[in-house]
This record gives structure tokens, C-alpha cells and sequence, in this order.
């Protein structure tokens, strides 16, 4: 082997072990779900996490901060700064509880329900796009198999 | 309903649509497998992208960055910064090739070799975890699954 062909770069590039990984193959098919996402949602600068926030929001009206952390996944420090930027963006309000000083209950205010209201079939469509290649059966049997995956962190 | 009862938060949070949501429930797998990797690697810090990127160099001595990029799913600025981290912790180096002066082609380093050795045991258990719940079957039918979402994008 010449000293030139010896130092090219490989032109088909192998994976080694990765692709038999789940990990691995769960986080390609999360990087072309975000990629999607954010080319339908991206303009709103709405991340798939901060729709979850506000659909929980909605769906929850008087949530405290702490409930939602644990129902969206997120740590405390992490759920603050994500209802200060909501907050600051006026979607969501934190509303002072008379019964309960120490905590605040959050609620989209009109601007955050109206934002929810366009988004929601714009996720749609994302999901509709996302699940194409499944059949109603695959997609039930796909997010079968996901919750089996550490359920006990779910 | 009373002031006070109505001002309560509610005690069973509702999920709305979400949980039927194929992108919100690998979202929630992604959080969880995110959690045991960072639990089980996070002391080396080395994040599921870097092993990626610490495996993909290992297996294809000699490549260059923009293959890199294109086998790991980054774009170009941020495969720059990874391989930065990577090269000033001593783990990659960028050497130059006579052949063509305008791009380098990666190695790792003795101590990016001997760190990746460390870490494959780790992963492989990771992994275990992450599929105690699948049958050898259930796992290959999600792989397969998870490879029809956004083919494209692959």
C-alpha cells in the first residue's frame, strides 16, 4: 500500500458496534424527530419539551411547579427556569394560591392558550409525518415496547 | 365548590393527548435512557453523543471530520467543537495528511483508546438495563420499528 492510499480517509464509514445498540438507535430516531419538530415549530421557538409544558398546563389549570416536574420529567431547578421563560413570554402566569403561600398555581394565560390552540395541529401533523412508515398496529406495538424500557423511571 | 377547593391543585395530573403521541413517548424512553447513561458514564463525562463519536473514530482510523459529521448525525460547527473537547482532553488527535492539506484526519490518542476500552463494558451494561424488559425478539422488532421513523433523516 502507497503511502498516499494509506492515509486517505476510509470513504464507507463503519459503525462498529452501535446500530445492534437500542440506546443508539433511539437517540438517531430522536435526532430526526427533533429536526422535524423544530423545522414545524421551530418559528414559535417551541421545543417537544415546552409543548409538553403547556399541554400539562392546560390540561391542569391551578398545577403546582412541583407536579409538574414530576409529570413532564424535568428537576426542580430546570421546571423554574422553563415557567420563568414561559412567564416572561407571557403564556403561562404563576397565580399566588390564597390557601397556600408557599406555592404557586400556573395557568396559560389568553396569548398561552391561543399559542397551544395553533400548535396542537401543527404537532399533529408532526406526528402524522413521524408515523407514516407504521401501521396504526406498528405504532401501537412501537410505544408498547418503549414503556417496557426502564418503566420504573417513568 | 368552595374558594379553597377550587384554588387546589388538582392531585392526579392529566396527561392530555401526550401519552398516544409516538414523539412524546421516545421522548420520555430518551429521558430515562439518558438518565441510567449519565448515571453509569457520567463520571468520565462522556455523554451517549461522545462514546458515538469515541466509537465511530476508533473504527474508521483516518477520517476526516465532514465523514464524521455525516456518520454521527452533527452538523459541521458542532462536530468541530466535539472533536475540540475530545483533542483537549487528549483523547482524539487531529493529524495532518500530506495529501491534502485542507483537512486533518482523526485518531484517537493511547488515552482516547484506553478510555474507550473502559467504557465499552459500561455501555454494554447500560444497554442490558435499558432492555431487561424486550425479549431478543421484541428488541430487534423496535429496532426495526424505530429505523422506519424519518428513513430519510437516517
Amino acid at each position: 500500500m502507497d503511502q498516499k492510499t494509506r492515509k486517505q480517509a476510509p470513504t464507507r464509514i463503519r459503525m462498529g458496534d452501535l446500530p445492534e445498540l437500542v440506546g443508539y438507535q433511539l437517540r438517531l430516531t430522536q435526532i430526526a424527530i427533533f429536526r422535524d419538530f423544530n423545522a414545524t415549530l421551530g418559528s414559535f421557538e417551541i421545543t417537544p419539551g415546552l409543548y409538553g409544558v403547556l399541554e400539562v398546563i392546560a390540561t391542569n389549570p391551578g398545577l403546582k411547579q412541583t407536579q409538574l416536574a414530576r409529570a413532564v420529567q424535568l428537576d426542580r431547578s430546570s421546571v423554574v427556569s422553563v415557567i420563568d421563560k414561559l412567564e416572561s413570554r407571557g403564556l403561562v402566569e404563576r397565580r399566588v394560591v390564597a390557601a397556600d403561600r408557599r406555592s404557586n398555581a400556573l395557568e396559560l394565560t389568553a396569548a398561552g392558550a391561543a399559542l397551544l390552540a395553533r400548535l396542537r395541529p401543527l404537532v399533529a401533523g408532526h406526528e402524522e409525518r413521524l408515523a407514516a412508515g407504521l401501521s396504526a398496529r406498528e405504532r401501537a406495538t412501537l410505544i408498547e415496547l418503549l414503556g417496557r424500557i426502564f418503566p420504573e423511571h417513568r
